[in-house]
């Protein structure tokens, strides 16, 4: 595996492969791996010939008070695991390679975002979808994989590359859980044991909304209140949202109808920690 | 010449020649072609293997009250010529095809943006950075060509390019003129012929302060006062800006340096009709 730190390089690269005719498939990553980003790194094997691994932690896409500065770094680590992995390349710029002096772009994707992570993290998304932009340029994919945890990122990765015209085909990989259910996330490093242990009520409390659901339920109120429940039992989490909604328009009709795609969304605050996840079924 | 209507099908003819080593060179239009846009195609063909020029009016960076609806437009004489240059694609997608239903996605480059065009003509620049950016996307080019004329504009296009890290060579071409000096623009249609007579005073009083700055005047407010004095003499003309500033930066110094590069820039209206233009030099 080779690691790359320049843009410029990168780019001679995947045009080299492109040109033998390759596919390339990439996978963009704020680093510090767990299952999850192996199993994108697994996945993105099966779609192409080339796989490059990008690991930039984007500064545009966390808020002011929000925890840039502290997120978990491990190169060494990360090196070691998508290199066990099979991959071709690690792309690992500096930030100042990414957002050179004087740089002053923006990328505003008007769709998806005024809720959610878009209202509680403002900015969040312009971030993502300038860095997503960005790293497109950069490596030239033929394919890149997103992770279903952050699923309201899917939709704006996919409407933006709907609307400027990428010619990229975005894969969404399915979320990897402990054995407790627990979502994995490299923010799951900050919980004390306690907070750990807690957490794993997230993807109970996600599964309330399923058996409700699955009961026959439609009403999408009925369905969050079930959600909301099970998490309130555990005073040392601070629910940020419970939500429910189509999970391929984000919208959130009073009803659900059969055969409807829905997600159940959640956030929450352990302590200091921001943490979430999601589930997506269909109405029986 | 083949004409392609489809974003797909350009990405495909564009992949396949890029898979053959061939270098691709864009030339982005809005039509309706005149000299200046054959000097383009001409260029074009010294930079690459493959020219694709694009032809599409963009209605995302006219103003409400601009002249998207009158544009003009001739496809077919504009087919005829871009044939007889040699021109290997002509892309010409639809509204439809290059805005579909649903389109939500705006960029914002916030330098050099803020004033002349950018403050005349809200939103102009958002528009122009979406519309090449999509057209970067569609026809995955080595290198596009924009003319001198536009010079705000190119300048735009490079900060577009250098903070999106598009791997694609910006060209600037130098403004081609009528026999009086009038830059060629598709816009020179609407002039009447005394509207047509008047406006080669235009490029008579970029030449005013021309020889204001070769005389040895460096202080800006004297090299425009030249300018707008020449034009103040054609009643049927109505100054909407004249500026002077340094044309790498468009920075506005009270006095030039000698060695500065400088860009005198005129915006007027004869009658209803906008026209731009200006000239570059350096202080002596």
């Amino acid at each position: 595996m080779k690691v790359i730190d320049k843009v410029q390089e990168m780019q001679n690269i995947v045009n080299t492969h492109r040109k033998r005719g390759e596919r390339i498939v990439c996978v963009p990553t704020m680093g510090y791996f767990h299952d999850g980003h192996l199993s994108l790194m697994k996945l993105a094997q099966e779609y192409g010939d080339v796989v490059i691994v990008t690991l930039f932690v984007n500064p545009t896409q966390f808020g002011p008070n929000e925890d840039f500065e502290r997120y978990p770094r491990d190169f060494q680590r990360d090196y070691e695991l998508a290199s066990s992995i099979g991959v071709d390349y690690l792309f690992a710029p500096t930030v100042e390679e990414m957002y050179p002096d004087g740089y002053s772009t923006k990328i505003i994707v008007n769709k998806f975002t005024d809720k959610f992570e878009g209202l509680k993290r403002a900015g969040h998304f312009d971030g993502v979808a300038t860095v997503v932009t960005k790293i497109f340029n950069a490596t030239k994919p033929n394919v890149a994989i997103f992770g279903q945890k952050d699923l309201q990122q899917t939709l704006v990765v996919r409407q933006l590359v709907k609307d400027l015209l990428f010619d990229i085909d975005i894969v969404i990989a399915p979320t990897v859980r402990e054995s407790d259910g627990l979502a994995m996330s490299s923010r799951n490093v900050y919980l004390s044991r306690e907070e750990r242990e807690v957490a794993s009520q997230i993807y109970r409390a996600l599964q309330k909304g399923l058996d409700a659901i699955n009961k026959g339920i439609t009403n999408r109120d009925v369905i969050s209140s079930y959600v909301q429940k099970h998490l309130s039992k555990f005073p040392q989490l601070t629910v940020d949202y419970v939500a429910v909604v189509n999970s391929e328009n984000f919208e959130e009709p009073a009803e659900f109808v059969p055969g409807e795609n829905v997600a159940i969304l959640v956030a929450v605050y352990l302590g200091k920690t921001r943490l979430i996840d999601n589930i997506i079924t269909k109405i029986p």
